[in-house]
C-alpha cells in the first residue's frame, strides 16, 4: 500500500450493491478516494466521461463529487489500483478476474462467479471460461468471504468470493450448530428465506415491477436457487439435507430466513444461546438475541449486522432459527468492506455500516 | 326459512372480517337484508342507533343504506333471525353461542371459540365457561367449517366453527396427501406461513402501526400460535409432527403458506397434481396449479379461492407446497358464506367472492 | 345488436386497464362472451393461438376459460363485432380507428388518441396520421366519454374517446363550479394529483421498478402532462388558468386530486355541497361527501365511483376539493363500460364495478 | 462547557424523533454520552431503572449500552446537564421549559410549544400556562430554530424552538423568493405537502394502523394544521395568502411539498436557480437541484438535507417548487443537532446526518 491510503476501485457502481459499496468506500478512513467504474460508457460523454455518481444517485449529491468512468485496464494500471471490487454480473467477473490477478490486483468479487468448488453446483451458472484450467486454479485459490468463518484465509487472499445474501443469512445461523454437531441431519433442514426486491437487481423486469410486487408475496426458484450450492459446500452437507425456498417480499431491502432444525439431543434455551454466542464471541457484526426476542428485518437495515434469534419447542429438540440482515450490506457491500478490513489487517468494523 | 329469503345477522361488522361478511351478505341473492350488529352502542346515538355501515366504511356508501344496531337478544328474536354470524372475539362467541342455540338460531362463528375438540389445545384460549358441561356438549356438536372437508356435517349443523385463516391455508394443502397416506411424518412437516396485517385485527396496537410493519417482516408466536391445535386435530397429527411459524407481512391482506413435506415414496409431478386435483374435483373454490406454476398472494386477493401449487425435487420425494388465500375471504368471511350455502343446500359458490 | 347479446372485443387485454376491462365484460349480463385480442401473436402458439387470459393473469383461472387471440381485421368481421374497445397505445388507436369506423364497428378508445380537439394540445402526442383529413374529421365526431358530462352525445357516438384518469378526477370535481360560474379564475386553479403505479402501465421501466417507487414520492411532467389539454378543453379554460402536477404514489392503484380554488363570492359548506349534489343528481357513480368528511383513495378502490369532498376556509371563499377514483376503473375500464351502457341505452351502473 | 465534552440529555427517546436524536447524539464527537430520559418510569424496574435503549429499539444493540432513566430534575442537576433536548408533547414542553431556563440549562424543544409569537396562531395548541407572564416572556426570547434563517439568534439562545417538519420544508423553499420580493401574493400560494407516517407519532391509533394507511392516501387538517401559523409568521404573510394541505403517505418517513407560486415578473430557470443558490450559499444542508431535475423523497431519506427543485412554465411566471426532506432528521432530530452545532459554534454539519 502506498502512502495516503489504499487505492480501491469498484466496477458496477450503478447497481444497488455497487452503489452501497461506493458510499462505504467514499467514507472509509484508510482509503484514497475510490475509482468508480461503469462497465461501458453511457455514450453521452463522447470523450470518455460517464458523468458523476450524483447524476445517477442524487442522494449523494452534496457529499463531494465523484465521477464515473468507463472501465479500462489501462486506467486500472495507471491509477495503480491495489484492490478491485467487482459488483458485476457473474459472467463479467468470471471473465475479468484472471487478468486482474495476473496484474497483481487483489479482487473482492460480489458475484457468484468464484464462490463454488464443486463442478456440479457450478453448472447452474453455466460458465464459459476462455482458459478453463486457469479458471479452475483460480477457483481453488479463491477464499469464500463469509468473514466470520474464514478470517484466516482472507488475510492473504488474492481473490475473495463475497458470499450470496441468502447464503450469508443461512450459513451464519447454522454454523454454530454444525460445528457443535448437534443437528439431526437425517430429517433435513428447512430454510425458508424472504428477501426485499433490491436483491433482484436494478434492471427493470416484470418481476420487479411495483404493481407485481406490492401487496404480494411469491416463492421462486424452489429447489433450484443458485445460492444452494454455497450453503451446502460451506456447511458440508449433501443436497438432500437442505430444503431452501426464497421468496420475494414487497420491501426494498432486507432478508429474513426462518430455519427449521431437529436436534440430536434436548437443549435449554440458555445453553443454545451460549453455544451461538461463544461461536461468535469475536464477531462484532453478529448479534445474538436473547431467547424470548426475535430479530426483525427492520433491526438490521442500513447496518452490517447479521441478527440471530431462536425459539426451542417445549422438549428442547425442535428449533426455529431467525436470521436477519440487510442484503445490500452484510449480504453484499458491507461484507465486502469487512473482508477488505481483514485482508489489510484493519479493524473489522471500520466503515462497513452506514 | 320464511318466504322472501333467509334472515341473517352479523355481530361485529366494524371489524375487518365482519365488514367483508356484511358486504357479501348484502348482495347474496337468497337473503333478506342482513341485520348488522355492533357489540355495544357507540354511544353517539342516544336512542339506540349506532349509525350506518357507510359511516364506518365510506367505501360502501352509495350502495344502499345499512344501519348498524347495538346487539340485543330481543332484536334477534323480534326479527326472527334464522342464522347468526359471529365476527366477535372468542370470549364473546364462547359466551353467546349457548343462548343462540337454545333459541333455535343457527350460528356460524368466525372466532376460535368452538373449533377445538381437545382440552389441551383449547388451553391456549383460556375459556371461562359459565356452564362447562353445556359448553362441552356444544363443542362436540360444533362442525369445523372447512367446507371442502366437512360438507356432510354442515348440512344439519346448528353450530359451525369457521376455521382460522392460517389453518385453512395449511389444511387444504395437506389434506390430499394425508388422505393418500404418503407423508413421511417421522421427519415432521414444516409450515412457514406469512399473513397480511388485517389478520391481526382492526384494533390499533404497536404491532399494527404502519411504521413498525412497513419495510419489515417478523415471525411471531413460534411454537405457540392458536391455530396449531386446529391443524393437528383436522389432520390427525401429533404435536411433534408439525412445525408452524406465522409471519407478519407488510401488506394489508392475503396469506401464503410454504409447506415442506418428505414423501414415503417418489412421485412424478403429474401424479401428484392428479392426486390433489382428484381430491378437490368437487371443490370449486380450490384451484390446483400446474407443476411449473406457483400461486402468489395477488392471485387470490378479493376472491374465495384457495390456490395450491407445488414443486417436487429431482428425486420426487421432497415436496414444497404453496398455498395462498385471502385471509378475509376464504380465511374468514367468504368461507362463512360458503358454509351457509352448504347449510341451506344452495350452490356453494353463490355470493362467497367479491 | 344480434340476439343473445352484444358482441364486444377488446384489444390490449394484457395491460392493466385492458385486463380490468376484460373482467368487467366477461360478467356483463347484456353481452356475449367478449373476444380478447392481443396486439401480436406471442409466438408460442404456432397456429395462431395466444394462450388464455388465465395464463397471463392467473387470478382469473377458475372463472371459465377465455382464450387470447392475435388481433386481425378478418376475425373482427367474421365474429361480427359490434363494439370494439381499444386498450392500446395511442399510436395504435390513432392508426386503427379509421378502419373500424369504416367497417361500421363502434369504438371506445381508452388511449389519448381521440380526446383532443385543439391541434395545439394534440402536439404533445405527435400523431402521424396516414390520412390527416379523415383523422381530423373523425376527431371532430369523437365524443369525449366523461359519462356524467356527455350522456347525450354518447347515445349515438360511433367513436368514444374514453378520458384520461387524471382528467376524470379533476374535471368531475370542477364541473359543478364551472357550470355555476363561481370560480375566480384570474387567480388560477391548482390541481395537485397523486396516482398509483398502474397508471404508468405494465411495461417494466426504471420508473416502475419497485425499489425506485417504494418509500418514495415524486412529481413528474410538471407543466407538461398530456392530460392537461383534456382538462382545459372540457372546462373551457386557457392554459394559464390551470396548474396541474401529477405525482407517482407508492401504491398499485388509485388517484387522489387535491384542487385549490378561489371563489368569486363566499359560500357556506351546505350551499356548496348542494351545488355539487344537484349537479350529480342523476349520476350514480359520483359520491358527494358531507363537508366534514374527505374521500380517501381506499374508499373508491375496486369501484367505479368518483368520490368528491371539500373544505371551505372560514370566510367561505377559498376551497380545497378532494377527488378520488380507481384509475383502472372510473379512470379507464369502468368508465368504458359505463359509456357502453349509455351507448346502448342500458342501466348505467350495470357491470361497471367489480 | 466542562472538559470532556458537552453534557446533553434527551427527554422522550422512545418516540421516533427522540430515538433519532439519541442516535445522533450518541455518535457526536463533541459530546459526552447523552442522558436518555423517558418521561415516566415504565414501572418494570422497581429501583428507578427503565431498561436500555436497545430494549426498545433492538436496532441499536451492539452499539454500546445506553440506559434509559425516568426524567427527574434532580438527575438533571446532579449530572450538570448543559443542554436539554425535549422530544415531548407540547404540553410537557410548555410546562417544563420555565424551570429548565431558570436552572440555567439551555433547551432545544422539538415540540410546537415555543414556536409561535402570535396569540392567535397559538390558540390551536390550547396552552394552559401556570405562569402566563413568564411563559409569554420566554416565548418572546425563544429562537425559531430553522437553522438556515436564524443562525445569529441561535448563538446565544437559551431556548430554541425546533421547527415543525412541514414548516421546514415549506419555509426553506419559499424564503429565497420572499427575500427577493418576487411572489405575486395577491393570488395566494398553495402548499400541497405529503408526509410519511412517522410524522404522526409512535402512539398506535386508527390513523396509523397499517391497513388504514397502506394502498391509500388521505388529506387531513385542511385549513387547520398547526404548522400553518409557523409558516405565516416566518414568511411574514397573512392567512389568506397561504393554502396548506398535508396528506398522509403510505411510507414510513419523508416529506415532499409541492408549492405553487405566481411571480411578479418573468424569470428564466437559470436566473431562478441562481437566486435560490445564492440565498443558500452558506447552507451545507440545502441542496438546490438543476432546473430539469426534481427532488424525490428517497434522495433525502436518512440525511439532514432539504432538497429544493423547481419548474417554471413557458412564460416564466408560474412556478412549481418541490421541497423534500426526512421528517425525522431535517424535520426534527437532525435540525436539532444542527441547531446545537450553531449554539456552540461548531461545524454545522457535524453529526446531524446518519
Amino acid at each position: 500500500m502506498k502512502s495516503g491510503g489504499l487505492q480501491t476501485a469498484v466496477v458496477g457502481v450503478t447497481g444497488y450493491a455497487g452503489f452501497e459499496l461506493a458510499r462505504l468506500l467514499m467514507r472509509h478512513p484508510r482509503l484514497k478516494p475510490p475509482l468508480l467504474f461503469v462497465r461501458e460508457s453511457s455514450g453521452n460523454g463522447a470523450t470518455g466521461g460517464a458523468g458523476s455518481l450524483a447524476d445517477v444517485f442524487p442522494q449523494v449529491s452534496g457529499n463531494g463529487s465523484y465521477s464515473l468512468e468507463p472501465f479500462s485496464w489501462k486506467k486500472l494500471e495507471s491509477k495503480a489500483v491495489d484492490l478491485l471490487f467487482l459488483a458485476t454480473p457473474h459472467e463479467i467477473s468470471r471473465a475479468w478476474v484472471p487478468e486482474c490477478i495476473e496484474k497483481g490486483v487483489r479482487v473482492v468479487d460480489l458475484s457468484g462467479a468464484w464462490r463454488l468448488r464443486s463442478l456440479e453446483y457450478r453448472e447452474v451458472y453455466g460458465f464459459d471460461d476462455q482458459d478453463p484450467e486457469l479458471a479452475s486454479k483460480l477457483g481453488e485459490q479463491a477464499v469464500y468471504g463469509l468473514t466470520e468463518l474464514n478470517r484466516e484465509g482472507l488475510a492473504d487472499a488474492q481473490l475473495v468470493a463475497n458470499p450470496g445474501c441468502y447464503a450469508t443469512s443461512i450459513i451464519l445461523a447454522l454454523a454454530p450448530l454444525v460445528r457443535a454437531e448437534v443437528i439431526a441431519l437425517e430429517h433435513g433442514v428447512v430454510c425458508d428465506s424472504k428477501s426485499g426486491v433490491s436483491g433482484a437487481g436494478k434492471q427493470p423486469t416484470s418481476k420487479t415491477h411495483f404493481v407485481e410486487v406490492a401487496d404480494n408475496l411469491q416463492a421462486y426458484s424452489v429447489f433450484g436457487h443458485r445460492h444452494t450450492g454455497e450453503i451446502l459446500e460451506q456447511l458440508g452437507w449433501r443436497p438432500q439435507e437442505l430444503m431452501f425456498t426464497p421468496h420475494l417480499l414487497p420491501i426494498p431491502r432486507g432478508i429474513l430466513s426462518t430455519i427449521y432444525v431437529r436436534l440430536k439431543r434436548a437443549f435449554t434455551a440458555a445453553e443454545l444461546q451460549q453455544c451461538i454466542k461463544d461461536f461468535y464471541a469475536d464477531s462484532p457484526f453478529v448479534r445474538v438475541f436473547a431467547p424470548a426476542k426475535l430479530p426483525q428485518i427492520q433491526f438490521s437495515l442500513n447496518t452490517n449486522f447479521c441478527d440471530l434469534g431462536f425459539c426451542l419447542d417445549a422438549e428442547g429438540k425442535r428449533l426455529v432459527l431467525i436470521s436477519c440482515l440487510d442484503n445490500l450490506l452484510k449480504g453484499a457491500a458491507g461484507q465486502a468492506v469487512q473482508n477488505m478490513n481483514v485482508m489489510y489487517g484493519w479493524d473489522a468494523v471500520r466503515g462497513a455500516s452506514r
